[in-house]
């Protein structure tokens, strides 16, 4: 058994099924880019067959990602698998991942299938994927609610047909670490060439534990992949976490005894992209990333003496990235210093017209704020994004009034279709005023199921990050936007979503 | 062994220790109340001998919650111990909890004893314990790291000395669940007076552990006794949730075949409870009570068809109370509504001009929101609560305007030491001008660390809860305020900050 762990990350697909984490091509590229960095051995960057955007999304990230294995989702299928290769025909080096259900309940409500029918259509699928690819993981959903002996005949025939990967999903987050761990090792010993694949966990969080199942099922179970998302993103309470999962390995190297490839240095960085684009945030008390995880980096000393820090602390801040949350940029930097960094954020511009709009608002913002973080500037990126595509809506411009005892209004002018509109209307506050105004002219119908704002960096003049989660004939999706001035934000981010509402996309539901 | 697992909530002691979660007692109260309708069967509730408002929050709780054990924090000397037994006195059943370092590099970092010295502390602590009450735990802080052979002498010796319950906490965050449950397990088989005590544990959350780790010290070591938090707020990545054990242990019975006397109906309610008063919001993708964790009670409807629920979901969500989340007074409600919701939520007003105050505000904001939700009139009665408060400041109107190209400005009155006072300002934003405005005239020089808003239920009529967390002289606190004018709130949010910034308290530290 080799003594390295692979990490399959899965944020792009598992991750942004969440409702309301879509992402745009743009902002998957620039997140699988951050992923690169961080040395994932695996991306997961989509479900080919399940739009013509997520078919996009892999190609763009198979050409541009190049240390990476990137990975396609498919049904067990031949259309399916066929979408995938062909989304990945650009990828140095490149994974089919082939799912099906073998849980009774899932056979049975899901896929109404028998068993026999299910065994049938995972071998041939498998044949047909390792005809057109070498590397092809096969992931039995609901595994861990399947039965053994169905499992077994299952696994050991797709071994068989070349199966390179065999994922064991605890697809409900049902697992205990100890009988996850050895349900993996009991099918591993019992089936006779389980030795010929790697072993995969694959672990949602609904009772709290996708970290420790993963753990168990790599420790006790043998398996050699861990599939995981930034922030734990995913469906319902999540799937496991990479960073807690990386540096549980790195921290207790002395019990797992394995490698990682992961440059945790990024992991701060990648945790803050994640969350800055999907408007998903994360809770002070998170492990690893959240802003109190740390009690030192979150710019808080504890009353009373200041203790030696590993009395409380097992690792270091900065090896997870927190102390280069520096200011990078101000007022006096060069456009030569903006393009770096924004190459150094994984962020590639289309022209250099558009480095340059970008450059310019990067000014106007320096004008009005003193500090630029790296936040700052992919809040500024994206913004810039949403306004150089012409049938999106952009904001222009807004004024707006509130005063104890009277109405809130506001008037919002913004683009729509290539022309500049505007909208006037009375609100609860001068959020609500804006947002009503945008929606007199859009009449979109969408119902808001979310509002969050957040400061980018602590201090008063710091830009609101404002996130708006709409749905709309039963899609949600989320719209995030920045600015000093939160009611700004709150236009900006309503545009954006209503922009992500208009893309649409009709979907195919994934393994969870 | 018995077949009852404890609950033991330290929301209020340990979670509070979390650097900005302080509590003022009547939110203490409030919380406490809600965790005996919880059914938790131990509430700590602070840690009597580090301040004089731990020891009056656990006087008033101990006289007002009866169905729950009150339990005091103590370091393992007479003072702080009698000092508990004091603040205990009313309570129908009391804990003293009495906590001592037992890790080499505690012993020798923070507390510079022998080990000797230790021992012989620990166990005329417990005597002098037991003199003053039945119920007695002791807690070996840095119990993981601690020699085991030292830890044997040690519990052996404070269980012979009438210590009712040994607690064994990994501090730090630091274990793995098949090496805790082990390490409690081998400590029961190796004292010989082990089974005189009940065994608990204590996890944080360092590495996204600390559930899987209780309920590994529980199953494999056998303890029954978990200690917890709602929300798993705490220090650094916080506490062992316990949202998440006990929905684990209710859901995984047919694993740990142990009962939980919690009343898992409320358990919604006391997250949102407890978010609301620290400011510490909940992500989304949070087991139990994340706003995502279960897909159909976010209102969301997943794209395609909709599948047998047991297929992907295995808890209720109206088990634990998100059904709960209902409408559930409006503009035609009447006092004797409004009182009973408020005897509901485990608010008791001082008096009936208090109940009185409040309904008027309570009009007034049904005047501008059709639908008042639990969260609202929680929100409500903490405004008044900051309002009835002499010496506090408090929000009385506000004037703001921001336009694109120019500099927001704004203007607030409020009250400070009882007289009206008004400040101007101009900001990067509204919410920046308005709290310089505050500013301008209180001058207190406080850091802003954190400054976020979420939208209480979800339409754009909503009222917005801002959470602010200060900074001064070491001190770190979280105001929060909530008004359907996020600039309103903002302000309301900063004025209760300052109030808690005055509400000096010096405190001890306690363990982690």
């Amino acid at each position: 058994m080799t003594d390295k762990l692979i990490i399959f990350d899965t944020t792009l697909r598992d991750g942004e099924q969440s409702p309301g984490a879509s992402m745009t091509k743009d902002e998957k590229l620039r997140i699988a880019r951050l992923l690169e960095r961080l040395r994932v051995d695996v991306i997961e960057a989509g479900f080919a067959a399940s739009s013509n955007g997520d078919f996009e999304c892999i190609r763009s990230i198979a050409g541009a990602v190049k240390d990476s294995t990137i990975c396609s989702l498919s049904r067990a299928n031949d259309r399916d698998i066929a979408r995938s290769a062909e989304a990945l025909a650009g990828a140095n080096r490149a994974r089919i991942h082939v799912f099906l259900a073998t849980s009774p309940l899932h056979m049975e409500k899901k896929l109404r299938m028998t068993p026999e029918q299910v065994f049938e259509q995972a071998v041939s699928s498998i044949r047909f994927a390792r005809n057109l690819c070498e590397d092809v993981e096969f992931s039995a959903e609901d595994g861990y609610r399947s039965d053994p002996d169905f499992l077994c005949r299952v696994f050991e025939a797709v071994i068989k047909e070349g199966a390179t990967t065999i994922n064991v999903p605890d697809t409900v987050g049902y697992a205990i670490p100890e009988l996850y761990g050895d349900f993996i090792k009991d099918l591993r010993e019992r089936i006779p060439n389980s030795d010929k694949a790697i072993w995969s966990v694959h672990c949602h969080n609904d009772l709290g534990m996708a970290v420790a199942n993963s753990l168990a099922g790599v420790k006790i179970g043998g398996a050699r992949q861990v599939e995981c998302t930034i922030n734990g993103l995913g469906e319902r309470a999540g799937n496991c976490s990479l960073e807690e999962v990386v540096m549980a390995i790195k921290t207790r190297k002395d019990y797992f005894g394995l490698d990682v490839n992961i440059d945790a240095q990024h992991i701060v960085a990648a945790s803050r992209m994640v969350s800055q684009t999907t408007g998903f945030v994360v809770q002070p008390n998170k492990a690893v990333v959240g802003a109190n995880a740390f009690a030192h980096a979150s710019g808080i000393h504890q009353d009373g003496v200041l203790k030696a820090r590993d009395t409380y602390e097992i690792m270091r801040a900065e090896d997870v990235g927190w102390a280069a949350n520096k200011i990078v940029l101000g007022k006096l930097s060069g456009r030569n210093a903006f393009k770096q960094r924004l190459q150094e954020l994984g962020v590639e511009m289309e022209s250099e017209g558009e480095i340059n709009a970008a450059f310019t608002r990067f000014k106007e913002l320096a004008d009005r704020k003193s500090d630029i973080f790296d936040e700052d500037i992919l809040a500024l990126v994206s913004d810039e994004h949403a306004i150089s595509h012409k049938d999106s809506f952009g904001f222009v411009s807004l004024s707006q009034h509130s005063e104890t005892g009277e109405r809130p209004h506001a008037k919002v002018v913004f683009t729509a279709e290539g022309k500049e509109v505007q909208g006037e209307a009375d609100g609860n506050g001068p959020v609500d005023a804006s947002l009503k105004a945008i929606e007199s002219h859009v009449k979109s119908g969408a119902e808001m199921v979310l509002y969050s704002v957040n400061a980018i960096s602590g201090s008063t003049e710091s830009q609101g990050e404002v996130t708006v989660r709409l749905q709309s004939s039963g899609r949600v999706v989320n719209g995030v936007g920045a600015d000093p001035d939160i009611v700004v934000a709150s236009a900006k981010a309503y545009l954006s979503a209503l922009n992500k509402l208009q893309s649409k996309s009709e979907r195919v539901a994934a393994q969870g």
